[in-house]
């Protein structure tokens, strides 16, 4: 089974036109979760990742087991305002108005090599700004990886410009 | 070393007098992690759980590695609006106003066996809510699982009347 096969696609979802693919049948699914986090594991443990920085909320999903496969810490980027301890910002556009997230200021050192790992990549943006937050930190970014991909919305394009490349275990091309 | 030894404590956040204790320090850590998950798997891996159902967004950080190693699906209780499909939803009582969760319809089969995991047990208030919608699903909540309890809130105590036993990996007392 692919793990295509595990994530249900909702039409029109949030809004008219948008196919919105549901990871919540693959977390669900204790073979889905197994295999999805197996993968990553496969990907990365040869790599010498030091920590997982885990996009709030649907990242820390896989970001979590695999951090905890690979030895590896947990970086915690979150929305503004959800961390008890002194942070870095960094902003970025969504389609009305902005959204900005942090990271503790002591949660990376610099030279850690870094995994950044979230759900989805659609346009990048979440991503480039955990990129940029990473770096202001001194943190390398090894490489940025997804449960899902929706290359038509070009967001590896995004990462690749800053110089990162983009892990992806499944692809959904527009309907 | 004891898990509270990888735990921050942060005097008046988020206001006065409150004694926040931060679970980042530990996630950051890998041993730390390591050591927490450990101990969750030992508990439980012979209670045939199901599912482990698990809290946004904290709850997600230790119940997803948790279900990858007890080979258990995740059941995401998230706040009001986050979920793409049919919900069930559970309002519960906040210090000022109401908070809402919610949980897919289909996310819990009737029988099913839930852990329900979450980093901190304070008042209890976010655990009695899921725990309703858990049962309203008809599922069994065989635990409720936490990281911290704050004996001194009393959080366990409303769950045990509510039939559900709290186990708690290590606890802080007021000072």
């Amino acid at each position: 089974m692919s793990l295509t096969d595990y994530i249900r696609t909702i039409p029109d979802y949030p809004k008219k036109g948008v196919q919105f693919r549901d990871i919540t049948t693959l977390l669900h699914n204790p073979e889905g979760l197994k295999a999805a986090v197996n993968q990553l594991v496969e990907q990365y443990k040869d790599l010498k990742i030091d920590r997982i920085a885990v996009i709030e909320s649907r990242g820390f999903l896989l970001g979590a087991p695999l951090a905890y496969c690979l030895d590896a810490g947990l970086v915690l980027i979150r929305k503004k305002g959800k961390l008890p301890c002194e942070t870095l910002e960094e902003s970025y556009d969504l389609e009305y108005g902005t959204s900005t997230i942090e990271v503790h200021t002591d949660a990376i050192m610099p030279g850690d090599r870094i995994l950044l790992v979230d759900d989805l990549i659609a346009t990048g943006g979440t991503a480039e700004a955990a990129i940029k937050l990473i770096r202001k930190c001194g943190g390398e970014v090894v490489e940025c990886a997804f449960l899902v991909n929706l290359p038509e919305l070009k967001g590896d394009k995004l990462l690749e410009k800053l110089g990162c490349s983009t892990f992806a275990l499944c692809a959904f091309d527009g309907e």
